[in-house]
């Protein structure tokens, strides 16, 4: 992994990713006590980040590989971010999904134009399904987040903010990502290494999910407990990956972790202050740049929104309480 | 009022005022049968275009005059514009507010350094005590649409649409605009005339307040019966300006309007696919676009997203309705 990969990325994804604005607003900067500027990655294609690595992963295979298609294991944000690059790359996609994934979500993959294969969560063994059909069809796997081309592909955004904090002079500044697998955030934090020195990644995770959190601290890869019970469903991994765990153990500075009652705070925030729709698990590193600026050093403050794929009824919930 | 104007708003605007992105989504394509793209003006600085606007007046005036200060009258939108460049031009704001605006509003004109005189719309006369306010302290009023430096500042969306369309190329279609007094769609439409001749503004309303379509069928100006009773209150006027009218007669196509539930399906449709808040009256341009695709021409349509600023329990009305 190093820079020159994630340039490679930008240059394929140049006209089908889009390059997403740095927002802020004087009333957030009042809430955090220093500059608040927001990476609105809600507005990327298919309303994540996972666009990128879905795009740069698919790019990067080499053709006669990647006519025989794709294949990818997510209940959300990366089966769209996989469906949409095949689509525009005309080649077939399968994601195997749980039969019991949010409808909306299995509709979105399927308007997409993949093959939507479902399983059951108790019943079942999705690898084993999974690799029955990527033998049978010559499907390529495409993982969510350990996987050189992925980190490349998210790594993207991190250039875009290189350049966009040069925009707004900000020469040194915590940047915090919402942190799942850790690929976003170890994408960002080899662009910032190589692009912006002065400006250093940090994970936020939600309390109790704070999986990389752990890891970082006792510099060995710890795993959560349990995988369920957070509204954050997006950001929630069992560990570290092993290829993203090393980038994030050498570049990253400390982890944060944010309640789901501060991240519905974030989102109405970003509601009334930014105009944007941000989903629980894309709302943690602006809950921790409002809410933890404490454990936040230097007067500016950026902070990823990865992803707004939420549903009304949670939206409306964080408008009730916080609105 | 001509193009040179609108050039030199865009040079003072730099740096000051944000290039709002061009939104697409294939869901939404497939809904109006074309192409739909979405300038979204929600992620001006204060939430709304009218930000444009109120640069462009406060940036124009002569030093000496500007120092005194400025004055508008405005419940919303045009109130926070002008307080905002107020504020970074280090000059006073008085903004006449009627006592029963939405508190939200009066606090944002408030925190945005601006001082709120209030009145009372049934036994106050307001132009009365603006005007009081004026001679006494020197200050300069900054009308919301009919001021030729205001138009020039909104045009400035029009340059960027101008350039944002032929980077998707997009050389000929109807360009829909939220339209109240008519301020951004003139401005757009003469930004349209000399920078993309093949790009035609049309005006989109609500119906029942739909001014100025009956004014650019008949070619006289036509008053609204009332103006109370809309979900879009941002864009509801009681007639097109004096400046603005002449301009959308010789420029604009026919005017649009959409019902308010219509307004409402677009806002939570740019909620679950653009990720992006949209109030009432900056949404039904989104619903021209979407829902009246017969009354429309091409294999493109780009719809003007003018502002977000809207309160949570709309916001969750529209979700409710059509989540």
């Amino acid at each position: 992994m190093n820079i020159d990969m994630i340039v490679a990325a930008a240059e394929r994804a140049s006209g089908h990713i889009r390059r997403t604005p740095l927002l802020a607003s004087p009333f957030l900067d009042d809430i955090a006590g220093r500059r608040v500027f927001v990476k609105a990655e809600c507005l990327q294609h298919t309303g994540s980040f996972k666009a990128r690595g879905g795009w740069s992963a698919v790019s990067a295979l080499p053709p006669d590989q990647r006519a025989s298609g794709v294949i990818a294991y997510s209940s959300g944000n990366h089966a769209q971010g996989v469906a949409r690059a095949a689509r525009a790359h005309g080649i077939p996609a399968v994601i195997i999904m749980p039969a019991d994934a949010p409808r909306t979500k299995i509709d979105n993959t399927h308007a997409l134009g993949a093959e939507v294969v479902l399983y059951d969560r108790a019943a079942d063994d999705r690898d084993a399904i999974g690799a029955r059909l990527a033998a049978e069809r010559g499907l390529t796997l495409i993982k969510p987040f350990d996987d050189p081309q992925v980190i490349a592909g998210q790594g993207t955004a991190g250039l875009e903010i290189a350049e966009q904090a040069q925009e707004y002079d900000i020469d040194s500044a915590d940047v915090l990502v919402c942190c799942g697998g850790g690929g976003l955030t170890s994408g960002i934090a080899l662009a910032l290494e190589a692009r912006a020195p002065g400006l250093r990644a940090r994970p936020v995770e939600p309390e109790g999910f704070d999986d990389v959190k752990r890891s970082l601290k006792s510099g060995t890869i710890q795993r959560n407990p349990t995988t369920a019970g957070s509204l954050c469903d997006a950001i929630v991994t069992p560990q570290p990956g092993n290829l993203t765990f090393p980038i994030l153990h050498r570049l990253c500075g400390p982890g944060l972790s944010v309640t789901d009652d501060q991240a519905l705070h974030a989102m109405a925030l970003a509601f009334h202050r930014l105009k944007l729709v941000l989903e629980p698990g894309g709302a943690v590193a602006l809950a921790a740049a409002l809410f933890c600026s404490g454990d936040v050093a230097g007067d500016a403050v950026i902070a990823v929104a990865s992803g707004g794929n939420v549903d009304a009824k949670v939206f409306a919930m964080a408008l009730a309480r916080h609105g």
